[in-house]
């Protein structure tokens, strides 16, 4: 076997990413292997040809305990790009392990936005710590910052951008550009402010680069513009930028002033956070992440369950009023959780349409009442086809057509409850103004339990079915 | 009262965006208004200052049958962008009633990506007197478009782009992007090819405006590059996008050759959707858009309530097997759902956490162990609480020690398999290949019901409680 052979089975044997891009087992194993054996430079041999993003992911991927022995190994790489690129929970743990020195050294080294993604979430001492070993400049930027609201614009803005005044040709600005060493080097929009420094338009530097030298910025900026006051929500942020295709736009203050500026891929990462959320709002996840420690997860969840054992207690107190009834057919006892299940179900679907058409801003004022009434039709078919299917698998199983008919029209109704409380309660909730995902799902299965418990037997016992 | 006061009052009475950039109901409602009464031009007036993404949210919010007489009285307005902006039904439903050449007529002005998009959701035959109403150079473009697999890089993919060749200098290419009117204006980054066009590096325009004339291309650009194959899957783009922080991207074919280019504007769009259907895949509510036609939603939903009753079918036979024990003591009876109920929370909160780890490939192969110990630790701790909180409850309420200790350990043992449901269950079915999402939910409330009902009853028997 020749060498060059010999090297291609090696790779083979640990290729460091599998189809889909993420970091094989074997690679991670190896990487791993060599720093516990000591050799880091070996650990280090491995992961060199990783991209930043990729580094993340490996501490990500490796088990908690190994971790501060693979920073140590890999201390020349974690650079300011892998950490704006780990995990909030690894992250924060990481950098529990350094001292104020180092972390200030990292953020130093980023835009403004990620800097303050990583100090944030830091202990208030150990922030302050940060804070006064920061140099004046960066400190003072990062301050203001985290003045602004958590999740809101002035958290997301970096300070770096690009502002020019309108009486300059395209000649003018390559040249400033080109002259000025200090600039930011990666945007992707030139501002065009006023002499108050408010923007007045907006540069496309695809235009810029078009267009002959001599020809006035004022001719080729375009005017209309979305401009994002620095209190906005991230979440709103987001639609903006969704609604109007940006690639980056202008933050102002109040008095309209340019204060930042926030880019798409900032918005991609909440994006993807906001719009995955709903999901774990809707069980009471919580955070949902699986790097989160086990304490957090326990307290973010139990307080949900709990919440849901007393509205459990509601849909048993239900039960309890038929006690009698029950006894006398226990059959009845076998069939109520199809009614109160199904009708869960048909509810949560409603539900989860209903959070979703909110949070894209599909689902609004104007169209709610058509949106109900739309949900009602759809429960109204559903709740036909399952009432007809229960109903003559009961009549035939148990011999009696009776029940079969109780369970039916039980079916129907709560199906049809359950259409209008997944639809009624987040539009209520977005109407309080409190975020219709996290409480909906409890009221809801709430009300499907309950009413599909009372309904059944409630039927039951005066339809003369238990005599 | 002062003309301008007057304007004031009907400005204020009329806003045509809420705080959260919605349109207004009274906003609607007055386009609609003057459509109605025959006032194309007034509806037009109100209509013109919108920016194509409000047009098109004003079709989404108006009823269905006033959307025709909308389209006529604003037919000069409905540009390309409108259309592109649109959601998928609405738009759909309003090219039914445009003749193929009008509609050839507005793909015709979009990019190819924008112009898939409107033309892949077209009936067949509709779709073939489309292209053939194209020009020969955008029904080339289309038809290879639309050669590739839906929700694949080739249908994302513009075909307008900027690709040069690395001898030229930073002066080279300005002369010639100035020279060129027949070249695209909108682009991000500018791609280098080698001979066989093949791409070979990257240049940011950030870089190329602030670099001399004279210098080479190949000094100035990126080598490394993130090359999507155009057969990759959309979410796989998106999460390449997010993971690197692309603003664009190459297309290439099986040879490597640059055929488009896929923009980070395209992919908002994708995050957006991919991260926001998992919540409606969990409860099967299909594609879950509000303006779905009626049936399409029915058909959707309807097949997983019919799985879903008959999982539920399962659970109520596991009930039947302990008819006996229930007739002694219908307590039991009263109490069953509630160990079922908070279970079933329970797994889908493990499930929703699982579901979006995969999804952002968080959880791989190299750490599924782990986040399997770590739920079953979270629902120990969940378990355990719960448990002597219902214990308690149960106890005293009904004067039964025995049977607060039934339930209490029914709890505990259903929240442990719930736990490991909601993990063990995505996790499968990734490696099946399978959809973690889809048919997760079903499996985990089936787990949740049967071993609730099974636990309970079966300790409720077996401990002597009923005597």
């Amino acid at each position: 076997m020749s060498e060059s052979e010999l090297a291609a089975t090696d790779a083979a044997v640990e290729p460091s990413h599998d189809d889909e891009d993420r970091l094989t087992p074997a690679f991670v194993a190896a990487v791993l292997d060599r720093v516990e054996a000591g050799d880091d430079e070996g650990a280090r041999a491995l992961v060199a040809p990783l991209h930043p993003a990729d580094i993340a992911d490996l501490f990500e991927v490796a088990p908690e305990e190994r971790r501060p022995a693979l920073a140590t190994a890999l201390a020349e790489m974690l650079d300011a790009d892998v950490f704006a690129e780990m995990n909030d929970w690894v992250r924060e743990a990481l950098l529990d392990e350094l001292d104020a020195h180092q972390v200030a050294d990292i953020a130093g080294q980023l835009d403004t936005d990620d800097a303050v993604a990583i100090i944030e979430d830091l202990e208030e001492d150990e922030q302050r710590a940060v804070l006064r070993a920061l140099d004046p400049d960066d400190r003072a930027a990062i301050e203001e910052a985290l003045s602004y609201p958590e999740e809101s614009a002035g958290r997301l803005m970096q300070r770096e951008l690009i502002a020019v005044r309108e009486n300059m040709t395209v000649g003018d600005l390559l040249d400033y550009l080109r002259s000025n060493e200090d600039l930011t080097t990666d945007f992707w929009e030139i501002f065009v402010v006023d002499p108050a420094h408010r923007p007045i338009g907006t540069l496309r530097l695809s235009w810029v680069l078009r267009t002959p030298r001599t020809i006035q910025l004022a001719d080729v900026m375009q005017r209309e513009q979305t401009l994002i006051p620095v209190d906005m929500d991230q979440e709103e942020v987001a639609l903006r930028f969704q609604k109007y295709g940006l690639i980056s736009a202008a933050v102002v203050d109040q008095a309209g002033r340019l204060v930042g500026m926030i880019t798409v891929d900032d918005i991609l990462h909440i994006v993807q956070e906001e719009a995955g959320e709903d999901v774990l709002k809707l069980s009471g996840a919580g955070d949902g992440d699986i790097n989160e420690p086990v304490l957090d997860s326990y307290r973010a969840r139990v307080r949900w369950l709990v919440v849901n054992l007393a509205t459990a207690l509601v849909a048993s107190s239900i039960i309890s009023l038929f006690e009698g009834t029950i006894q006398r057919m226990v059959a009845l006892a076998t069939l109520m959780p199809i009614v109160a299940g199904v009708g869960g179900n048909a509810g949560t679907q409603t539900l989860a349409v209903t959070v979703r058409a909110l949070a894209t801003n599909q689902l609004t004022r104007t169209n709610r009442w058509r949106a109900v009434m739309r949900e009602i039709r759809v429960a109204l078919l559903n709740g036909a086809t399952i009432a007809v299917v229960i109903g003559l698998c009961v009549s035939l199983v148990f011999q009696n057509p009776l029940l079969g008919v109780v369970i039916a029209t039980a079916m129907l109704a709560n199906i049809v409850i359950a259409g209008l409380a997944g639809v009624l309660v987040p539009l209520t909730l977005e109407r309080l103004k409190a975020d219709p995902a996290v409480a909906s799902s409890i009221f809801v299965t709430m009300t499907t339990d309950s009413m599909g418990f009372f309904v059944f037997l409630g039927l039951a016992a005066a339809s003369g079915l238990v005599g």
